[in-house]
């Protein structure tokens, strides 16, 4: 099976990617929820959290392991290949790939948790594809409570956000990506902000697209994986809080499992 | 010496307090940075946070234990004390009886995280102190992130802290109680929002002066505590972001020691 973790909920946007570009394949979702969020978290905190999530999703059967949680793709991924003998896909390199792909100015904006944009680690891969383009981020720490309190059409969001964008826009930016997994649900407003012009990248659809492409190259993972139509979650913690906001990404009832973490 | 922990930053108000009411009383802290908040939570992960925090500050020497967190003292210090053979103290009770007293008309609010307000603890002390008082309360999970970030000064803060306090002001409170070691921070405020003519309550310096009036009557506790005037702060997690807030709250330099927590 595919397994998957996150800081908390926000991953299941990259779950739902994997449910429409790699149907019927086994997906096992921890979403640390007792330690959420970790945007906001030293580089060794996050790696060691990392670490206990990689064993729980191993312990539990996982064959390939997905960081649906950007802060974690920006400190985590070298370390896990190392010390564990598995795939592990994570959601930055093909989001930077894609807006490489899209941008015709060579402007890239960046929005992320603090942790993401201070790693740098997406300008680091936009300017090994290209040297000549001028990247831009800006740490937006207020964004994942507000989506996880539900203000996803306030006033006061709307606000925060014009604010965090400012900088991108004064930049000229043509392509901007969402670098952390709550921003696809505030997609709609990002784009409104940013201008129609700009092309917005979710981190969340590259990730499936990638292991798609990686299943498809890899004979022996496509037998490991299997596809039986399973899905489990488990979460650290539960609140009615989190269930709401599972359900709305997911658009379907789902049974939230708990796993101490 | 006194142990004090915290989910995080925030409690350092009450060691602010400490340190004016008690003044050269040893002072160990404890804030959990790598598992914060704890406002969002459930209240059995806030239990066992607070078992595993007490039990660090056990470890380090503590004679008495300050619970400098709304959110666990809402929901643990029952248990503690049951499992602990020392003094607990709480910042709920204190602020629920400083509230009683101030108040003129009965009407008393109350701001707090999602998980303190859900308790209903301080409505709870208040009913039972004054039966006929009327108690109405606002969950304002923003507030926390909004102080982490240093948003003190913003119109989105302000717009925000209207809205919380939109109930509490239809009821015509006369008392607010700040239910949240973070909303010192933002009190001005808070004030100007709710009004002149209501008196706030903040619930870090109720608990100071409650330790001080047991101390006194405690010949035994006073004996075991040390008054050399040393503090330590511990976290369990370090970024510049949380030595930021740290200095501001305590208005000096101070140095941040890690416990991995």
């Amino acid at each position: 099976m595919i397994g998957v973790f996150d800081s908390g909920i926000g991953g299941l946007t990259v779950v739902r990617a994997l449910m429409e570009c790699l149907p019927g394949y086994d997906v096992l979702y921890f979403g640390d929820t007792a330690r959420t969020p970790y945007g906001s978290k030293s580089p060794s905190t996050v790696i060691r959290y990392a670490i206990e999530n990689t064993e729980f999703l191993l312990s539990e059967g996982a064959q390939a392991v997905v960081l649906a949680c950007n802060t974690a793709s920006s400190v985590a991924p070298d370390l896990l290949r190392r010390r564990y003998d598995l795939p592990f896909f994570e959601v930055i390199s093909p989001a930077a790939e894609m807006a490489v792909q899209s941008s015709r100015k060579g402007r890239i904006g960046i929005i992320g948790t603090r942790a993401t944009v201070a790693s740098g680690v997406y300008e680091a891969l936009i300017q090994k594809l290209r040297p000549e383009y001028r990247v831009v981020a800006s740490a937006c720490p207020l964004l994942v409570p507000l989506v996880e309190e539900g203000w996803l059409k306030k006033p006061e969001t709307a606000m925060i956000v014009k604010k965090y964008l400012r900088p991108l826009k004064a930049n000229q930016i043509d392509t901007l990506i969402l670098g952390c997994t709550h921003y696809p649900l505030v997609a709609d407003l990002i784009q409104a902000k940013i201008g129609r012009r700009v092309r917005v990248i979710d981190s969340s659809t590259g990730v499936a697209n990638s292991m798609k492409n990686a299943i498809e190259q890899d004979t022996d993972l496509q037998k490991r994986l299997k596809r039986n139509g399973r899905y489990r979650f488990f979460v650290s913690d539960t609140t009615p809080q989190f269930e709401n906001i599972a359900r709305s990404i997911l658009k379907r009832p789902i049974r939230l499992e708990t796993h101490a973490g």
